[in-house]
């Protein structure tokens, strides 16, 4: 299977989920753009496409060249046959808007920014994918908010909800941030949020960890929210390179598992180019004054 | 003092330097467009330039509005009145450079990438910047290999070598990552080294304290190495703003010490829009199952 | 309320919970003894008792020093009018040992080792604790196996699943470890029993904080298991020293929340003679290279 | 080499350091029985000799029975033809001490609570070790204040010392906590000192490798001192039972690195039962909201 552009048809992301194909969405726009020096914390409004919109289209072009097969938010759904709601907190109000877009006869993709304890209301992951899809919703997952292993178990559960008869395309797109100790408002309630988030980061290894088991659990829209980079994107790309029959563009600059140290001076370096080592390794911090997880605010 | 862009007269470094100004050095390419998509990890070659022209003047353009005075790294030197040899492990090689490109008739910048143990031969960092300086070096530092708090002890140590008599300017340019743990080959010789590097990533607010420690210190070029992204240069140029008399273009999307976030909606958020908040935050890792320290392989 | 020594008076623990009196537990024998040089790690069979009888006598001495009511582990419940049945795992196992006892017209303790994902069929600690009631406890609820908060919890689920109707006092013997990243069957599972656990021992102020949310929580048999040394069997007697109306005779050698250490001749170690100190200490464990969590082997 | 008591003829430490034997001194005296709850912590003063003598004399037992060739503590030097002086902040004090007790005509041990740093006037440990030779020590070495791998760190250099030509055996009773963050001062300018200590304990399997670097190091009186509980002094007799040809007596209770965990029900336990395992184990604190290191407060 050689590395190559991926087939560019312009197909509706709904149409590729019911041919069973893999959709690879984008990452992360706001918090990388206002690392980039481009939109402000604690606003996050976009003007940033008005502007600098080079800098909104060089963004683009990474997460297209790592291999997503969308290019959604600031250019609000540039597969028009599709029409995405997302960041809910409240499964009601998440109802209310699929209801609006279903009656315009679009399908819609609905995502809620929950975790496995539900919305504020208390409404468990299972119910929150049971109303929208007897809303109808075509798509239903879970988008920001929670770090990957966390969105997870909270698609697990959507999954399960829906077990008894309803039907739906499932999608995922976590944060690029580890918050095993968030609680039910997910990042923003951490104390490191928004500016000291650095040492959570997910490696690229993280990634691929993320996609094969959102795969195996069934989900086919795989994507990222805050704190995804073109590279993590990419590494969705590379695993289920063999799934979708093609590698992304920006791959034919990345040595697969770190392949590309084996040509290193160092030998204990080029020792680091095997899937096993990285998929093993357990990277410190730097930080010995720091904990390893933090109380939420609320 | 309002947000500004500064001063855009055409100066040299070294005239910049005379006059007592700060020069805010630029940040990370290599480390950074690999994550973009378009440099192979370990190789680090920079045909970048000539293959993906616009991805490398994006980055360019982010270092500069984020307040950096130079453009270094891959178009060689923009200020032409300045020639800066750089990445010498041992104080001898760095010898020789500086005194061919001192034939030349410019003024020179050495730096070495080592740490407070000094080169591979055993040289001490106080004697590495007597034999720079006694070459003809008229800026003498270090880049790269090390974390901020590691790069400034070395620079302690260079400059106390200098006291007896000898002259010269200071410059540092750190890691974007914490590295207390790495011996005297740097961070290449750690494990995480170099796709898990993740958690040890700086916040903006670890890059202030190194920026006004640096200028404490005496150094007048600051900047970063790899790991160092636009918002970090941006961070130097805000602690340093007073002293400079400006602030960095970037800085109109930017509220210092976290200002902006007194408009969130949430109380808890609002609460982190201060100064004490951020220089007294102590991130979690968000890894409970990792170490904060690592043994070097070497 | 001076240090004293309380009431000797020979009443029954049933007796004395009746009456609404706190009853203080005592601590570790087994792994306190292996410590010291008399039990062997692995079999942990008590004979002990036979062999080095002093030891063990002293270490009884010490635990009714720190506080005690009961002297139960080794000599087989010396206050005769209460038969304990415990270290169960299964609730239907357990349930059989009540009725035996029961049947011989004996008041029953029974504590089960679980935690708040129930038995090793399923059975919640609800439901084990309603099972428990029906065949005949007076006292029901857990000790070993499951750190301070994780105990708790699963107190707080057994008085839940009690809530309708079922009447029965609560007993919790937690061990002195720390171990929020233990599976369902405890400690025993995760890779640093028996000989590593040292990092996860509870201090003094852990086990104050214990023993008062256990009082809030309505528990009134609260003692401890595996990793209680004698002086956390007294912190649980002076934190609740209130409530019982003594103090326990150790007491006289201990400082309530660090005053003894206002003699220090360093001002900074008189500074911490405070329980605001003690109480928000988070302790360093010295061992950068280490984890915070493990991963349970089952 | 069967288990066995070892050697008990009356013998002086000075004539079987002499021999080439080795001595392996006792633990921790007060921070042990303040545990126990006969000690007071702060002032630490010794009244429990007389107040309690039982206690007193059973954790005397405990210590022979781990292997201790001495009894010093409380008893003041049980094996009179030796004079320790010990605890010494500063090389002068030691010295004066040394002069006097050699005036008695008395082989003299002298040990100092110092680090790598040396003493508090910024003598070296090395510098150390000359004055206490000079003024007529034959035992010089460290106790107390340091952790192990800290402790062997000033042995080194005190060692280095003495290479001119100076003679000396070398002791050392380095803390039972691990301590890699203490300044000068050691443990009690720890935040933890001296009632949150806990997660710092050393494992008996951090006290075998330190007893086998001290060996290797050339010290000869290998011991202990606060947070050395009568395991810890096992297992340097048991990593040393090869050298000194016995093991001490508590280890009929100790299958040496784990062995008795073969005999379990577990078979995940089972496999705990090698040497591998326990040596390279790197036990979590089950604290995750806890840092690594602290500040010292000076």
């Amino acid at each position: 299977m050689a590395p190559a552009g991926g087939p560019r048809a312009k197909k509706g992301i709904l149409e590729r989920l019911e041919n069973g194909e893999v959709v690879v969405g984008d990452g992360s726009f706001l918090l990388t753009l206002e690392k980039r020096g481009y939109v402000k914390a604690g606003l996050w409004t976009p003007e940033v496409v008005v502007e600098y919109p080079n800098a909104v289209r060089q963004l683009h072009m990474e997460f297209l060249r790592a291999g997503s097969n969308v290019m959604q938010t600031f250019t609000f759904s540039a597969s028009e046959d599709n029409k995405e709601s997302k960041y809910f907190e409240h499964a009601e109000e998440a109802v209310w808007a699929v209801e609006v877009l279903k009656a315009l006869g679009k399908p819609v993709a609905a995502t809620m920014c929950i975790g496995p304890d539900g919305d504020m209301h208390g409404v468990s992951p299972g119910e929150c994918a049971v109303k929208l899809v007897k809303a109808g919703a075509a798509i239903v997952g879970v988008n920001c908010r929670f770090g990957p292993s966390t969105s997870l178990k909270t698609m697990k559960l959507m999954k399960a909800g829906l077990a008894a008869g309803l039907e739906a395309h499932l999608m995922v797109q976590s944060l690029g941030f580890h918050t095993p100790d968030c609680g039910k408002g997910g990042f923003v309630d951490l104390p490191e949020y928004p500016s000291g988030l650095e040492p959570r980061a997910a490696t690229r290894w993280d990634i691929q960890k993320y996609a094969r088991e959102a795969y195996k659990l069934g989900v086919r829209y795989i994507g990222g929210c805050c704190g995804f980079e073109p590279y993590h994107i990419r590494a969705i790309a590379e695993e289920l390179a063999p799934e979708r029959g093609f590698w992304p563009p920006a791959s034919d600059k990345h040595g697969s598992w770190g392949s590309s140290f084996n040509m290193h001076t160092k030998p204990w370096i080029r020792a680091r180019a095997r899937r096993e080592y990285w998929e093993n390794l357990l990277p410190a911090s730097g930080r010995p004054f720091c904990p390893s997880l933090s109380q939420p605010d609320v």
